[in-house]
């Protein structure tokens, strides 16, 4: 499956180079979004840095089947481009991957409301405001979402997103 | 008066530099609580650095009479730390002076129900969400609240904040 990532500077080092190895691993293909292509984005603990693939710019939903958000600082700037927002708004039926801080894009894109999810400790307090049903959980599955909390939930994070990619996709299609 | 900062690692440089300097150029005290006593706590920009003065397992809001929440990623971390959210409750008749993601902190400490406020553009989602009467304005004053968006707006924060300090306090006080 192709899977879009987007990403911005201060992501958190881990939750965006764990995911993304083990995706590749697993046959995938991950493309990193910024703003825009070709530019270098270093993580917040500075020890890890990647260079953007592709400009939002340039990035159509459909031409992805999935979307992955890591979490750090990266999430809350991506909320403030509207570009993001929409390009989120269209993985509202495929495989969704949020760990983090990574769910407040899918707040300010509006695609929470009812859903079970988890996230970082205070960003549950936002989630829970945005109408979700949020459970304090390493890893939470419901439908076409998969949420983690931290760095400590990668393994069950990964786990379950190659799951559901791997089986889930046709009862996500179908939902 | 006595006025409480509450601030930890990566606040907005000027957000917390320009505010702190023209209180205490005002005649007030400025406190800095942090985790710790006597840590130095830096700016996201690299710009600006203060030493905290008081930590906040010893700090009591009856000792003080306002609350300044600078923004940057510092009210993100106060907010996963339960001290600091139980600090903040107690200034819910107080002054409470705070720009960017320094409502992050007051959305925790579930006071901003029904309040007229604003915010950094990404947490007027998460603000609207919690229930405030969201303003895109430089400045929001709604009773003892005082709140901005962006150091842009720094001036209009200090300007009404000192106000509120100086003819406010006997009207916030019969709220």
């Amino acid at each position: 499956m192709k899977i879009a990532c987007v990403l911005s500077q201060g992501y958190e080092d881990s939750e965006l180079r764990v995911p993304y190895e083990k995706l590749k691993a697993a046959g995938h293909e991950v493309v990193v979004i910024g703003t825009k292509k070709g530019e270098k984005l270093e993580g917040k603990k500075g020890k890890d840095s990647i260079t953007t693939d592709m400009e939002i710019g340039d990035a159509r939903p459909e031409s992805f089947d999935a979307l992955f958000i890591p979490g750090g600082h990266s999430p809350d700037q991506l909320r403030a481009d509207a570009q993001f927002v929409a390009f989120a708004r269209g993985f509202e039926n495929k495989p969704v991957l949020a760990i983090c801080h990574g769910p407040q894009l899918l707040i300010t894109a509006d695609m929470v409301h009812g859903r079970q999810m988890t996230a970082w400790q205070t960003v549950q307090v936002d989630l829970k405001n945005a109408g979700a049903k949020v459970v304090d959980r390493e890893v939470v599955v419901d439908k076409n979402f998969v949420t983690s909390r931290k760095p400590d939930d990668l393994d069950a994070f990964v786990r379950e997103s190659l799951r559901l990619l791997r089986n889930g996709a046709s009862s996500v299609h179908a939902h």
